[in-house]
């Protein structure tokens, strides 16, 4: 098979699981809950969370139809990180849209975060049978908390001065890396994979939400502003502690090291200033630090795969992998 | 038994629950997270829902041992309510100390609430069993998805005008109900009950948190404030559309319903008006209403005891009703 013919699968899926959410929550009670709710699940998104459970389960035998109300539930749950987190960093705009909290308020958007974990969980069991409900749940609650916790080192991250690369990655991968795990490890697990293919998916699926966040980073910056979707720089002007920026600091000395504790101490730095900032980011060889970390996390989530038998949804893993590291948004 | 042993049982459980707490999430990292969680479980309460849960296995014939981590469950959950709930309300003090949202921000009280959820699920799947997982979780979902709803419409309800008795009595149903009737049938199911013991505890609970929001309703105005806890009238002055306020509506003619129509129009009214509308309140009668309405409740809970055996376990449960239906706080 060719890339058109995996572009034309995931295209299928996400559309489905698009068309689910269009009617999922329709005319349901309280409207005042459930508008917003239905507002943020059908305002886009790449569905690559839904994705990956339904690539997951395929890839030890199982049926990417069994695990439909699993890969909407990963959906939901990746929606309310995205509700609340909007409210925490006060993001107006989200998918080209007013955020949950701009378009409603902040007590409608928390609310409709909190009926989105339920819902998470409501679709997940669903798809669940008695030999394997309370390793699945068990999963996806370990997913929710670990979210919660990456969150909440990014928001400690702000205020804090003595960050490390250590401490970044941990971060990114609790707040993002695991619950691209937790779908894989979901996919293979309501599939009824082995122990082996279970622990492969795992970690494809892990490493794969390492290199991608850092990949996110990485686009940040030295994206193109025309495909990248949002302008470029926003972590520099935010003064956000990405590994980049971590790295930087780690390399720099003199003259170049004041450069970059000024971001620091000015908390971000203005517009204007992202042409020098990159610049220094390109002198200090920075970009070819983060592109060695996203092969190192690339090439582990390939690796993992090497175990599984089944050709065809080992090279749809493959090149989804290959997309999103290749992406330029 | 009498009552002093009841007393016992339920504080012996309650300090149990409580010193549970104190440990929980001692020293989990991020302390950005887990010091808020703390912050909130080890404030006390009545720990009501923790003892519905042992108390409903206990009369199915289980042990209260062994649903202690569900009990812990419950606890979890209702504290995410209150936490979140504290944000929407912009309330300052709770259980006489400041909301977790004051004395930390929204984002890390939005954080702890969402955390608290996850935790929830995490215990309560440690009580539960091959044959009887599905439900319980369904059950606890349900909980929470019903929580969720019955807060937006009690956020409707503030700026809606036309809430009659039925809108209200379905708020209270989803905002306090249901999660009473979860902590009993989740015991009960816990417990090994059968249909018939599991449907009677069910029924007990959500009648029971009808009596007791009633309850709730009725002390805000008629209570004793020196044992009340918080201040008498404080619905009142915030203008709430409760019980009291639409029978009051309902029943006004005159100038009495012009008084009454005030409160909406005013969105509440002034502290030092409190004792006038009390005894308009007096005077159309709508404290015997309540008070038939809250023991139509109590009937209804006491009622479905009937068919359970175990009379130590029934006799603790008509208590416990009792206990919380008198309560002057």
């Amino acid at each position: 098979m060719n890339n058109q013919k995996f572009n034309k699968i995931y295209s299928t899926q996400r559309k489905r699981v698009d068309n689910k959410f269009e009617t999922l929550l329709k005319g349901k009670s309280p409207a005042s809950l459930y508008q917003p709710c239905e507002y943020i699940i059908i305002g886009g998104g790449k569905r690559l969370r839904s994705f990956l459970v339904m690539l997951s389960a395929f890839a030890v035998g199982g049926k990417m139809d069994s695990v439909f109300n699993a890969s909407l539930s990963v959906e939901l749950l990746h929606n309310f990180t995205l509700v609340h987190d909007d409210i925490m960093d006060n993001s107006d705009k989200r998918r080209g849209q007013p955020t949950l909290h701009k378009k409603y308020d902040v007590s409608t958007a928390i609310l409709a975060g909190d009926s989105l974990i339920a819902l998470a969980y409501k679709y997940l069991l669903k798809d669940c049978h008695d030999n394997n409900i309370k390793r699945v749940v068990e999963i996806f609650t370990n997913g929710v908390i670990e979210v919660c916790e990456g969150q909440s080192y990014d928001k400690e991250f702000e205020t804090k001065t003595n960050v490390n690369i250590k401490d970044y990655l941990l971060m990114i991968k609790k707040k993002t890396a695991i619950l691209l795990q937790t779908c894989c490890e979901i996919g293979a697990v309501l599939g009824n994979g082995d122990e082996k293919e279970i622990k492969a998916l795992s970690n494809y699926g892990l490493n794969l939400g390492m290199a991608f966040q850092l990949q996110d980073d990485y686009l940040d910056i030295f994206g193109d502003e025309s495909e990248f979707g949002k302008s470029v720089g926003s972590d520099l002007v935010e003064g956000k502690k990405t590994f980049l920026f971590l790295k930087a600091i780690e390399k720099a000395k003199g003259k170049d090291l004041g450069s970059i504790k000024y971001i620091l101490k000015n908390n971000g730095i203005e517009r204007n200033q992202i042409p020098e900032y990159k610049n220094l980011y390109l002198k200090l060889n920075v970009n070819k630090e983060i592109e060695k970390e996203i092969s190192k996390y690339t090439k582990r989530a390939l690796g993992a795969l090497k175990i599984l038998h089944d050709d065809k949804s080992k090279n749809i893993l493959i090149w989804l992998a290959n997309q999103l590291l290749n992406r330029k948004s």
